[in-house]
């Protein structure tokens, strides 16, 4: 990729799969047969909770399934799948559970996908794992170099049990471990007991990751809008447990993601962890924070990253906060909050002023460093599919678009750069 | 107020009073003595905890407490207190519990200061809070038009008594009332239970307030670190409920704030949910949010308030998108982590670039509207000891001020105002 004009490598930090539910049932145990068959006859009283919630809209329901029928199989179906890929310019994906989001009729067994949460039965929640995890190494092993496979990993079970399923799942040929975003009743994630799991990740270079989906509803009465401005919350709410409990200290190989919950906390959260951790380090001797050696944003930016799935401009505007190479882009697919199947036209929206050096980072080159993407293997992929700059109206001449948002790279993350706040979005040159 | 370098009229949003504990007997019921003698007997215990998370620093403590001898006795001790706001160039103030931060030598009986929570003992609950609403109406009796007392309010009690101590403490002349920001296992805030209170505090217009104190802590571990980080959330977290459920909607004359937790969670919070909203309204008949008739960010410039206490530089530079009539300064005195006993260098650091009618706002002028503080009486008080605008290093001639953040104020909350994003911070004239 030597020509500025080249095509993008586009990889999708946040996309699903999974089978229609009654088709895991080869990939399940046979001892578990019973209770999936219990699980199965569930499904009904499900989807009445989730309507009751307002997360289902009967009418909204019906219109994407009928304009989007062939699409759609593509949830569990390669061939589909390449071609609604192809079709959005997107070389490459990460791929989670879930892929019907509107109507859970590819959850996986014993409700082990998105809302994987750390008080399930940590003996059927690793059988659903497994069942998962085993038909998802079988899907992206036709196109290895375009899949990386998201391992379920129900944490709270058995520790040995928990890095069998880490090795497991790596030999089979996933490649990063979804686990719970809440711990529920279990022991939260500062825990020695994980300490092994954090090892065997990071040996196993296999990226942890949480995903929107869990949260406390039966809180929440029939209130969608509070599920959803707390939704984002849960699932990066263990950055502050591993971050202050010495994790990334002590597991300088590890990393961490956090996917579909937008990046905009973030340059608050660095914000107020680095002048807490400076501040004590400031004056005290003794300071509270001792299991740490250096600011959090930097073990952020060592170990942490975002699959902040279709940015928002605000994010963007951000970025310089945020950290460019942690923002990984996602087009979600085949879920209807996302890009598909208008990537391209939601790409040139929101990328039509942001320098070109760094949408090829936030698009691809990022994602690829993270989940161990072969860029070499996808360069004809996407010499074949990805649109170029100019195909998200970026100028060619890029002199005018860096100066634009030179003040703000320059302050970046101002309590560290000497400013008092800082400088969002362009300015005029 | 014509002049405009007439002296500021102050009022600190967030104060804090209260005896030392074993005084508050002769304000409690006798029939709870027995168990105030049991909970007396504890505190050694508290403290060892508090040391235990980190938040107590011996050193530190030791050094404050010597520092500072003759005015802490200003937590509880009214001409000692007097004294302290006017070296300050304090006018006025809103009072929560709690004077003592570093050795909680003044908890109000039962753990029902700064710690309120939902789980508490209802009887034991009610009855420690009116132990200290006795004591606090006693105290700011003295100069009423300087204080705006705050009863404690343990909202999760049987609602027939929590309704009658809103009267009992608004008629004992207390101005606010502060409420649990958790509920723990008590019914969320959507709940209609709590409608007959929501209507009370509209009623005798007392405001509620939750602040920052409570947190899940048996989840930190040892990690003060995490404490911090989410001890400024969960008093946030009743107005997803609040708002969502439509509580402000029902109750226009309700208003509720946050206290000690910062305001620079409220932009992002805001363009998240009125883009939900507005989002949900724009194409689809039936709204999952029908408990709402605006968007959210209106209901909040009418109903809601951020004591955000010693504001910071980076949230003042995005007060265009917080609303400045939302921020309502405070000194937090007499804690430590608070502006105290340097306000007036701590103002001129602070504010020396910002507009001194947005200054007069968040200074005062905003929390007066909230709280009901007669501003003709505090007048000349205000002439007494406030700072000038030039005190605060604020330029007479105001035009390059309010033109270096007029690109800023125009944007403002860009979602409503076509903007992509926000203008943060100073521009060049």
């Amino acid at each position: 990729m030597t020509d500025p004009q080249d095509p993008y490598l586009i990889i999708s930090s946040d996309c699903h799969a999974g089978l229609p539910t009654e088709e895991y049932r080869p990939y399940l145990d046979s001892r578990f047969h019973r209770e999936f068959d219990e699980f199965l006859a569930g499904r009904d009283r499900r989807r009445e909770e989730a309507t009751r919630l307002g997360i289902r809209n009967e009418a909204f329901a019906d219109k994407w399934f009928s304009d989007n029928e062939e699409g759609l199989r593509g949830g569990w179906d390669v061939a589909q799948r390449l071609k609604e890929l192809d079709s959005d310019g997107v070389a490459a994906e990460v791929v989670f559970p879930d892929a019907d989001a509107v109507d859970s009729q590819t959850a996986a067994p014993f409700g082990v996908g998105l809302g994987l949460s750390g008080d399930q039965d940590p003996e059927l929640g690793m059988a659903g794992a497994q069942a998962h995890n085993r038909w998802l190494a079988e899907f992206v092993s036709q196109n290895p170099e375009r899949h990386c496979g998201v391992a379920l990993l129900p944490i709270t079970a058995e520790p040995d049990k928990v890095v069998a399923e880490i090795h497991r799942a790596k030999e089979s040929g996933l490649g990063a471990l979804m686990i719970p975003s809440m711990w529920v009743d279990h022991p939260p994630y500062h825990d020695p007991r994980y300490e092994p799991i954090w090892a065997a990740a990071a040996e196993t270079q296999m990226p942890l990751v949480t995903h929107s989906g869990a949260a406390p509803r039966h809180e929440y009465g029939d209130h969608l809008g509070i599920y959803v401005s707390e939704v984002t919350w849960w699932p990066a709410r263990p950055l502050h447990f591993l971050i202050w409990s010495g994790v990334f200290e002590r597991h300088p190989g590890l990393k961490f993601g956090v996917a579909e919950s937008g990046c905009w906390w973030l340059p608050n959260l660095l914000w107020f962890m680095d002048r807490l951790y400076l501040g004590a380090h400031g004056g005290k001797k003794l300071s509270p924070f001792s299991a740490l050696k250096r600011p959090p944003s930097e073990y952020l930016d060592r170990q942490v990253f975002i699959c902040a799935t279709n940015t928002k401009r605000r994010e963007l505007a951000q970025r310089y906060e945020i950290g460019v190479d942690n923002i990984l882009w996602g087009s979600d697919f085949p879920h209807p909050e996302g890009t598909w199947p208008n990537t391209r036209t939601w790409l040139k929206n929101t990328f039509h002023d942001i320098p070109v050096a760094e949408t090829r980072r936030m698009l691809g080159l990022a994602a690829a460093e993270v989940f161990g993407f072969d860029t070499d293997k996808l360069a004809s992929i996407a010499r074949r599919i990805g649109p170029t700059p100019a195909d998200l109206g970026q100028p060619e001449d890029q002199a005018a678009v860096e100066a634009s948002w030179a003040r703000s790279r320059e302050v970046g993350r101002h309590w560290l750069t000497g400013n008092d706040f800082p400088t969002m979005g362009v300015t005029a040159p």
